[in-house]
Parts: C-alpha cells; structure tokens; sequence
C-alpha cells in the first residue's frame, strides 16, 4: 500500500469543511428514501482512467505521474492491480470495472494474453477477497488493437472475428471467476468510416451471433452476470452502430435479443447523440432496458468523449431521479467512465476528481429523494394528464375508441376543454429551489 | 392558368444551355437503367412550400409576392388550388403532396374545416382528372393550431386527441378519394419540452393507439396507400420522439406496426440527427422500411430545418444510389420538401429552385447507374468481405460458429491474415471522377 | 392597473416558500458586496417578449392569451404600453428595453410610423414619470419587415438603407426624450445568405458608416446614451458579421469605433457562437468593452435561440462573477431577452418567468460575491502565474527579454521548474460547494 | 531511394483513366487564367502526418506501416527525411512543411534537440538542393510534450516560457536556412481548460510579446519569410484563443502585429469554428490577411479535427475561388494537412490520398477560374449593389449623406425601390452547371 504515499483514507466532515481530500455531502452510511447512500450509489472505479492512462490526447503525449511509471510491463500491471486496492480503500469505493487489457499486457500472441490475465486476474481475486471490493462489470477492449481497424464483431476479416470471439470467452470466464454483476459490450469500432466500402447488413448481422454465442456461452459455463451493451455515436468510427439507447433497443428487438440485454448508459454518450442523459435513462427505464450508468460528462461546446467527471448537481439530481423512479439500478451500479483533465496529471488529482464525483451524485440523490418524496413533479404530471383517466380519455387508454368515434365526439365538441400550461418556468424554478435548499 | 404569368413551361436544352428557365439534366423521357428517368424520379410539389408559405422566419415577416395575395380567404385557397396544377405543368411534375391546413382553411369549427375541405378536394379532383396529375400522398397538420401545444396522439388533453384523431379520419378519406400513394404522420408536436412535466410512456402508447386505429379505418374503408411515418429529431419540441429512422423502428416494432408502415426519410432531418442522408436510407433499406423521400438540404453550420432546394451532387447520388439499390421507392417518391430563402421571393424564384432540384437529382441518378452497372464499390464490398465466404468465415455465417469454437481457431492461428486497407480516399475519388465525368 | 388581473405584487418570503409567486432568492434592499442587490442587478423587462409576441413558432401559431389580444392595433399598443407599468410595478422591476416596433404599429408610410411612436411615447413618458420606472435602452427593429430581406445597414439597395437611417435617428431622438441609459444596435439582418450574391467589403464598410452617422448624430442631439452592438452568430441570416465578442471587438477597432462602443452580451448567443456567456463576457471584460447583458439561456443540445428564461446556477453565478470582476455594468444592466415557453401561454406565465430568472441571479450574486470575498479562484490563479513576478518571468512580462535571452536562460536550465497540476477538478468541486451552501 | 518501393512516380493520364495511380485532372504544366497549375497551386507535403505519423486516434493503436518501423530513433529520422523527397518526387510535389518534432527526435535536452534538428537539416537542405524542392514553412511544436501542458506563450510557467522561445529562435534560424518563404505559429496549446485557473489577460499579453520577440529576431537574423498565424477553436483546449480568423485579427490589431502578420487558414479549423471554408478567406482576403492554406476537410457531423483529405468540388472549388479573387497568395501555398484514414494504413494509402487531393484542388481551379472569366457571380453582385453608385447610394458611400439626410430623403420616397430576389437557387444551380460541365 505505497503507491498513492501522499493521499490519506478520504474522511467525512460535511458541506462546510475546507479540507479538499473530505466528502462535503456523500456519506455511505446516511439513509436517503429508506436505504443507505451505499446501497443506492454503487460507485465503481473505472480501472483504465484511473491506473492504466497517462492523459495523451490527439496533440499531446502522456501526462501523467505515477509511482508504477518505470516499471517494466509486467510489473507495472501487477503494481496497478495492487494500486487498485490501495485506490478503492481509501476512496471508499466497493466496486470496480476493467477491459480486459486494462489489466494485463497482450504480449505476443493470443496465448500469452491468456495467460497474463490470469496472473493478474490471481491478484485481482486475492485482493478481492482481502478487502471485499467487488467486480461491477468487465469487458473486452476490442477496439486498440490495430487488428481491429475495420471492427471486431463487425470486421470485414473472419479471424479477425475469432479472435474476438476469443476474447470475449476468456471475459466471462473471467467474469464468473471474479464473480462479475455484469458484463459490458462497448462496440468500440463497431461502425462504419464510409458507406463505399461496408455492408451494413453482414455486419450487424456478425455483431447479433456474436452476443447470441455469448449469451450462449455464458449459460454454458454457468455465468450469471447481466450482459449490457452501451450505446455511443461517433466515436471513434464516424458511425457507430449503437447510436443512442432508442437505436440499440431496435437492434435487440430485431435480432431476438432484448430478453438478454440492458443497457449501459453514459452520459457523454447521451451529448454526443444530441440527448440529455436523463433521456438516455428514461427511454431505457420505459423500456425496462436500464441496467448501469457511465457517471462522467461531456462538454456540450465540443464533440467529442471529454469523460469529465460528472460536476452538475442538476444532472446529477435528474440523473438519480430516473434511478429511484426505476427502483435502483438492480445488479448494475455507477461507474466513474471519467478522467482527470491532461493538465490534472498528479495522482493527488485522481482522489479530488472522485470526491468531485461522488458528492454531487450523493447531493443529487438527496434532492431526488425530496421531490420524489414531496411529489413535485409526479402530482403534476398526474393532474396533467388525467383527462385520460375518464370519459373519452378513457376510451382512448383502453383501446375502446376508432377514429369515426372520436371524429363523432370531436363534432359534438367542438370547444375542446381549454388546454393548461405546462408551466415549464414555474417546474424549473422548483427544481432549483430544491437544489439550492435541501440539506 | 394565370398565376405564374412571366414563367412559360421548363424547356428541355442540355447542360450547356444558358437559359435559366431550361432543365440541363433532367430529361424524363431518357433511358437509365432500364427506365425513364419520369419513372425513377417520382418527383412531387409540396403544397405547402410552394403555395402556402410566405418566407417568414422567427425574425422575419412574409416577404413572397404570390398573385393570390389580395383574396379573401376561401378564394385564396381556390386559387392556390388551381395554380398548382399550373405550376406542375409548367415544372412538369406528375405529383403532388398537402397537409389538409394547407389546401383549406379551418375556419371556425371542425364542421367547417371539414366542409371547407371537401369545396377544395372538389376542385383537386377535377384538375387532376383533367391533368393526370397525382397524389403522393397527404396528410393532417397537427401541430400549427394553438389545440396542439402540447402534442396532438401524445397530447396530455383527451379532447384535443379525439381532435386530432377526427383530422386523421378525414384524411385518410381525403386520401381515397384522390387515389393517394401513401399517408403520411409527420410527428410535428408529438414529443415534450421537458421531461418535468411529461408522461412519456402514456404519451408513446396513445401516438401508438392513434396509428393502430388509422390502420384499421383504412382497412375499414378500403384506403390502399401505404402509411408512412417521418423521422425527425429537435424541432419543433425540444425532443422529437421520431428521433431517426433507427428510433422510428424501434417504435414500430415494439408496439407491433412494423408490418404497416414504413418510413419517409428527409435529408435535413437526417443532419439534425446527426446522420447523413444515406445513413437513413441505407438504415430504412436493409430493414425493409425505405418508403418515401422528402427531398431537401439542410446546412450543416445550422441547428434547424432550412428546407433548402438540393443543390449538392454528392447527396443526389449517394440518395440515388440507394433508392436504386432498393429495386425503387415502391408507391414512395421524391417530394420537394424545399422552400425558396426568403430573399428569393419572386414567383420565378419558385421555378428556378425546382429547375435546380430536377436537375441535380437527375445528373444524380446518371451518376449512381453508372457507378453501379460498373460495380465500383459493390465489388470492392464483395472482395473485402470475402472472408465470410468460406472456412471459418462461413461458420460464423451459417450459426455454426461458438465461443468455443472460434476461440480455439485463433489460438492455432495466432496470426490471422493480415487486414487489407479500407481505401477510402481512393474511393472517394473514384466518386468525384465519376460525378465529374459521366455524361 | 387591470392586466393582469391574477396576479398581484410578486412577495418576499424567502427559500423555504412554498408559495410560486414569492421571491426565494432576490431581495432588493438586501446588501450583498457592499451594494444593493437591485443596485447590482438593473433588471430590465422586453418589451417585446413580454407583451409583444405570442408564442408562434416555425411550426407553430400564437398560442398567448393576453388581456389586450381583442383590441384594434393602435388600442393594442396603448394597452400594452400601460400593461408594461403594471408589470413592471408587480414584479419589482425598474428597468425596460424595446424596439421602435414593439411599442407602436409601423402603419402605412414612415410618417405614420413616427407618428404611432410619438403616441405611445407620450404614455410612456407619462408612465416612466409616475412610476419612476426607467429606459434602459431603446433600438430600431431593422430586421422583420420585408424591407429588411437584404440587411439594413448591409443592404444592396441604398433606398433601404435610408429607411434604417431614418429609424435609427427616430429612435435617438426617442431615447434622448426618455433618458435611456443605453442604445443598442442588433444587426438582424446584417449578414449574409450566400457568399454567391454577396458584396462583403461593402457591406461591412456601410454598416460603419451608419454606426458613425448614428454617433455624429447623437453628439448632434446631445444624446449621452452608451453605445452597444450584440454579437450574435447564425440568425437570422446563415452568417451575422457580429459572430460573437471577438469578431465585433475585431470591426469596431478595424472602424475606429471601439471608442464609442461596448458590447451588449446575450447568453444564447454565447451559446451559438460555440462559446460559454462566461467566456464572452471575460474578452469583453479584458478589453474594456463589457456594456449590458441580455439575460436568458439557450438549449446546449438545439440550434437556434431558444431564449429560455436563465435557470442555471452556474451560468448565473460565472455571470455576475464577472461582472463584479468589472466592477459592474455602468450604464448597463441586465435585460430579460427571454420568452415563455409556447405551452406556458397564460399571463402567470410571465410572472413565474421572471421569478425564476431574478431568483437564479439573485442567489447567482451572493455565490459569486462569496467566491470573490473568500479569495477562492484568484489566489489559485496569482499562484499559479507566479513565475512571471521574479527572474526570468518578470523579464518576459517587461519587455526586457528576447528570443536569444530566452534560448540562453532555456539551456542553462534544462529541467523547467516542474508545472503543478491545473485541479480543474478541485476547482469545480469548490465551485459545487459554494453554490450548495452559500446563504 | 526504396521507401516507397511499391508505387512508382504518378502519371498524368486525364479524366477516363482508369489507373489508380493517375492524376484525372492535375496537370502540373497546363495553362489555366494565364498560368501554369503549378504556379497556381504550390501544393505542399505535411511531414507530420505523411511521414512521422502512425494512424493512432483516442481509442486506437498506430496502425500505418511504413519502411522504416523498425529502425532506431535517430535513423528513422534520417530515413523519413529521404523518403520525403522520394515522396515529393513521385507525387509532383515542389514543396513540403514540418515541425521541429516531425523531423528530428526531441532527446533528453534541449541542447541534443538543437544537435538532432542540425543533422536533419544537413539532410533536407542536400535533398533541396539535389532536387529543387522547396520549404513553405517550418513551425516549432509547442504542445505534444507535457512541458506545454498549460500552454507555450500562454504557460502559466516562464521557464516553460522560456523553452518555447528558444524552440521559435532555433525555428526561425532553420527557415532562412532552408530558405522558407513563410513561419508559422499554430497555437497549440495556447487557450484555457477552464477559466477557474486562468489569468486569461496575461497569457494572451504573453502570446503577444512571443510574436514580437520573433518579428525582431527574423529581422536581426535576415529571415524574410512571412509570418503566418493559423486560427483554430476548441482543440487541443477546450477553448483556444485564436478561435477564427476574425478573432485572430482582433488579436493582431490589439497588438500592432497586424502589419507582421497573415493568416494560415484550414478547412477542418473553419468548420470547427462554425464556418465554411470560403468565409475564412473571404473575411481574410478583404482585410489583406489571407496568407496560405491548410487543405484539409472535416466532416460537419463530427466534432473534432478530422483532417481529411480535400474531396468536394464545391469546396475546392470556392476556395480557388477566393485565392483567384486575391490574386493568388503570394509566399503562401497548399499544405495538405490531411492524414490518410486509420484503416488506410498502407503505403500505397498516401499517394491514392494526395493524387485525390490534388485533383479535386485542380479541378475546383479550372471552374473557379471559368466562373471568374465568364463573370458569373461578379457581374450579379455588381448589378445588385448597383444603386450605391449613384444618388443617395452614392452620397452615402462617398460619407456625405447623415441620419438627417437620409431620414429626410426617406421621408419623401416612402415608396423604396423595390428589392430585388437574391435568386439564390439560380447561383446554386449555375455553380452546378459549372462545376459538373467545365472541361
């Protein structure tokens, strides 16, 4: 336990405190809406932002200083997965998340990656047990790898194909060792670049047997994770095929596979499809198709997967809400899909940026527990509609009325009852007087 | 015929004419691909672009001078009635496509609009027999009218539903009675502002009642067309739920109407969402939903509907393309959803736009002939996904393929066949030589 | 006093109010950084969303249902200009803006239409002396009426732009009579469609020269208003020569007008630019050029200005943390340049509006003039720019250093000083704690 | 002479061949507006993404294969720099661009940066000579290392500072070695993460006094080549300071540099800032600014830096347009800054890429100068601002005419002129006719 020397277990001393390494409003064990803060936020850590990035972007090398930088490889991943311990205990985080290159160098071939992940994956486990942190979801990376320059599931080239099929085995095999909640498909290139050169059809016809030998599979071996896919748009092809949360439900419900997939929702993703987050969760919710959530956010003035640490006490509070209307996030939780900024390179920073995250998700929480409690909006959205709950409303509802019926009642009507206003205005104001009010 | 008085009918002269009022492209009677160039390019007037629309925009008044502009009310839409089939005469347009608000006025009663109505669909029938002129299709405006602030099939007010469902009634009988293709729902309102305020899964069951009981009152009535529903994301509600045409799917099959409708896709609507054009189509294609074209552009540098007249010749062929890849548009067209920018509001004007949009979707349809009978990119496509074809390829095909068993293939080839470049670049200017070259 | 018959002089009950038509946050007489909270915040009410429009939309007819609506139009604008009183008395506001055309019908000729002005000035003359209300600026619409469908200031045709000139020395006059602290020029439609009919160098050379009549003219009439121009990018026309702060910094200086000028900042337009309102109104700042602020927020994920009512605690608070930096606004002030929703048609709709928008840059204010109290962000930042207070950085900052110097020190020091971390993360995470629990 | 040993030099074979490796419409010595394509477009080589650059993005490994992947630091350098002119030569390139960092490998001092750039440029400066190419600009890379993490002349650190200025010495001293006919600054890095931290007043104070120790060192030294800023928003930071050209020339002017300066203006950079490509001209152009061109093109419905190869005819083409319009540009010319596609990672990729690049250039000259010669556009705008040369129009372009003036001739011609339709759809369609007719 020395690879984050100068950060101390993260204490709890409330909203006043002027310590920067103290939760100002997240604490685990403070009862919100009839369970702990811990039950509903099951933070995760996200193992590649956090351990294995260095803070590159397209026009500027690695950043980042950490203890492990002048290990060889294999050394270095074994000192990450140490570090991991070390980072949860003192974040108090119970979970964590990882692609499987997160943890273990590829090596030379398909075989020594094999093997790599199971020599971290034997730490992993160890320190697993030690500590009892717990694996929200894992994954494969197929999307690094230049051999996956034309997709994985979608590739032109068949052992291309099978190797990710091989990968995808090895995930959840992993999955059940580790006792994962869930396993995640993030279809890194699984897109297009240009039309000219793709069948659209084939490919997503190869992405749909792939999640099926996998659903497959992990009855097979007895795996009893939710499998999640996570919809995202054009990153990194310029078209990918899990747009939005609507485009990948309409991919499940074609290829039979809704009954064995939810989905994992990101925020940044929600931007960059032209969405709000809390829409991404509500389609998903109606569709009982929520399964976790990617915390972080985007900035709306550029396009591309900023990952910044969620910092927005209204997304947080909608996002929540979303999540306590759905009951909680079942075996899914909150992953911190997140990094520190490229100019944010100290490890001091990785604990500020969660305790950023944390606190206004445990604030959000707090005001989604009061409106729902106080039914703010859910009482009005009930009067707004109740026209429906009677008379010709109710017709409607119940499949009674045809048009020539409701053509006849329009004519005999003709002054239909004055509409009322949505009061948008006055429901925003509410929203921030909860905010700024509850304690 | 005296509305459009200083515009004779578009002559026929070649792409090296200088006469503003000739087609350089478009000739319908040519022979592409086997057919007319009339047959593949069912082009349509849009009514409410052409004849009832003004110019104004959020900061500007009506700037169009129109020879109707001094009538009453009633007499305007008389007039507009027969000006319209001037106008396709003269533009040689065989087909024509109208929201019922924009062939008649409301007046002060359901009672009236649907009287007035029938004195204007008296006088389209009779120039349509005389003309031999078409109907595309038709639809109701259900979102212009204060009535439908809140959504018309997602309205939170039963009364402005069974409104709405009276206009759909009456349009659909509309519909019958000019021999229309197709129906179309353009979801105007249906969608919210905010989620605060909104029931969005009561909202999307009754839009989805609303189409169950258009279906079966078309079959009441023995109405033939096909229904038709039109993506679009952003405008005029903040979200649209007909988000795109992968979200439209999604709609479709949930609550079972996939079977009867398809979709009619616009380019502008395509940018808003994110997508370019082809996307749309090619999304529509492959799942056997590619209905109709509303044909416009859009600006990519702006975030709304600027409905402009096409004018790119890349869009028109990678439009064509598909639309030829479909075997057609069935009893879809091409409808010129386009409106003349509001300083280009002389009559002529009106002409001239049309003029340009022929012409380019019509070089378009060469240009995509062409690039197909020589097979550019479907031959690349072939050979780049050959690899299906045979050995472990076609077990992943064919379903024969596992987890396992593809796992165990890359283990023994750990050094699959190396990728073959995707050419972009080389296909993009294959493209241009072919736009800029073929006659 | 019978406009708004519902409701009465908005209260002051503080946050825990249950009560919609009470102030949470603003509180006029309370002290915050040494002033009165309506000393720094000259709330100003549009004239022109307020109890002009009515809610049409590109989609979509006027849905406000308003105490004048069935008055003829010269009886309509007398209405409304004692409606403006009204308001203004019940929502504790002591500020108003309009343009030439809110306030009185254009009628048939230019005479006519300064004769309408001169009307309605005379009651708002009467009323400004009764009520104590005041003018905080005043501008000619020079962008709805047809006239205008080539620009004003930017038109091709010179008897146009004669027209706008003879506005703009109307309006003077008018601001001169009613003591407006400000005038301000939009450029509506001062940009330009396509670069394929555009002359630009002309264009931008005749809008100077207005702008240089207009202060001659001022001078003339011993008008002492201050000058502003409003950056706005993309409407009405596809590109608007003011595009944002830069660009209109970039022409005044260009004219020799940054003299006579400041900017008049609008939220939305920031938006639209690309750019927060924080960053607008930091370049206006450092340049000497922040004038007023139009007060309202657009939507991050469409495309055009919403011109929602500001409900954001961070913009406002990043808002009047700049303008406290400036020491505040001068002459200017903070106009409501915000409508009500379309669904929010009822007249309590305006007044909930404007609650929620004085309350979020009431409670915006006291963050702010905390965060400035406590020091948090600018002793970050003299901190982190320490280096160019002493040695070599204190050489940089007073001209006493060359590239030679600058080498030399560079390679005789090889390892830089270290950067130290950015704690962009840190920063925001204050920012939340001091927006959650400031009083 | 065997790096690129697959492709042999690019032959000159006209618009019907069919031979990949065949310019279709670049001919280097034809006679196009009375001179040679050669002289018109001085098309350039970026040795960053030709020769150093691997194809990696934010979610992928390199994936290009090149010659010389296995060598060792210093000799890969030194293999890059011949394969240049190997490249040049076989593409009919006369001139290329670099950074520092393209060229030599920065090693562990400052001091063994200067030796490696001086063996490099011994190499470049014989290939020169041997084979006439030439240098168009050099620039030094200050942001891929994480020195400039904060910024080079906006660097919160003076010894980072101080490093970038021996970077620009040691750039300056290599161009008028190589005789480069124009430096340019590319601001990497200089502009804000978020403006908590940010002393934005000083870092764009420190910008400046960089730029002018440079203005003074090239006239100690003798360099004579132009200096070139290069506008760029929102990437690398979140907000870069020189966002477009308006707001680089606001920059300039602010600091009298505005007479040392021209503009490099990119593609994908206008597109990013909201722009099209021919406004960045067309504002540098009127304002005697426009200095060279990064050809290069983005996709407008993505949100970063794409830099693709030019491949529209319409951009190229009205990009022509505007250098024609300036009478070309001087010491400027045509760098691609453009990268072949991540999947199109063969060498054959970059020549199939340039030869795209150079005949869409050579094709959008040949119609921008027969719509010129024609006068298509010019004539009409000339005709549309018309009524500025005479009579009122003239009075107010000559500065004679005042608001009293003008407001009095107004008040006695209520009746204006009428406007004229902006024909918009006409311009369009005839830009069509050219571009798809001009042999």
């Amino acid at each position: 336990m020395a690879y984050f020397e100068t950060v101390s277990k993260i204490s709890y001393e409330g909203s006043r405190s002027t310590n920067p390494y103290a939760f100002k409003f997240y604490n685990p064990k403070e009862i919100v809406a009839g369970k702990t803060m811990e039950e509903h936020l099951k933070f995760a850590m996200a193992y590649w932002h956090t351990l294995t990035a260095g803070g590159s972007d397209p026009f500027g090398a690695e950043t980042a200083v950490r203890a492990w930088d002048r290990l060889s490889t294999l050394d270095k991943a074994k000192a990450r997965a140490e570090a991991a311990f070390e980072f949860m205990e003192k974040m108090d985080l119970q979970y964590y998340c990882f692609h499987d290159v997160d943890i273990a160098p590829e090596g030379a071939s398909l075989r020594e990656f094999y093997s790599n992940i199971d020599t971290i994956v034997d730490i992993l486990e160890q320190g697993m047990k030690a500590s009892g942190k717990k694996l929200l979801w894992n994954t494969a990376n197929m999307f690094t790898n230049p051999r996956y320059m034309h997709g994985a599931g979608s590739t032109c080239n068949a052992d291309v194909y099978a190797h990710a099929a091989a990968q995808v085995k090895k995930g959840l095999e992993v999955g059940k060792r580790l006792g994962a909640d869930n396993y995640v498909f993030w279809g890194g290139r699984e897109g297009y670049e240009t039309l000219l050169n793709t069948n659209m059809s084939l490919e997503q016809d190869n992405i749909a047997r792939l999640f099926s030998m996998a659903v497959d599979y992990a009855k097979e071996i007895g795996f009893e994770g939710q499998f999640l896919i996570e919809p995202k748009p054009k990153e990194p092809t310029k078209h990918q095929y899990d747009f939005d949360a609507a485009t990948c439900i309409a991919f499940l419900q074609k290829y039979n596979l809704d009954k064995h997939f939810k989905l994992n929702l990101e925020a940044n993703h929600a931007t960059l499809a032209g969405h709000t987050f809390e829409h991404e969760l509500h389609v998903a919710r109606i569709n009982g198709m929520l399964g976790s959530l990617d915390a972080n956010q985007g900035d709306p003035l550029l396009g591309w997967d900023t990952d910044e640490f969620p910092a927005s006490i209204y997304d947080s509070t909608l996002t929540l809400y979303e999540v306590l209307k759905n009951d909680g996030l079942g075996k899914g939780g909150i992953n911190f899909d997140s990094k520190v900024r490229r100019p944010s390179f100290e490890p001091e920073d990785l604990f500020l940026a969660h305790i950023s995250g944390m606190d206004i998700y445990a604030k959000g929480l707090k005001v989604a527990a009061k409106l729902l409690e106080d039914g703010v909006f859910e009482n009005f959205i009930a009067e707004r509609y109740s026209s429906f709950n009677e008379g010709i409303g109710a017709d409607i509802v119940s499949g009674k009325a045809t048009l020539a019926s409701l053509a006849d009642y329009a004519l005999n009507n003709e002054s239909p009852r004055p509409n009322k206003s949505g009061r948008q205005e006055l429901l925003r104001a509410t929203l921030n007087q909860y905010i700024l009010t509850v304690e």
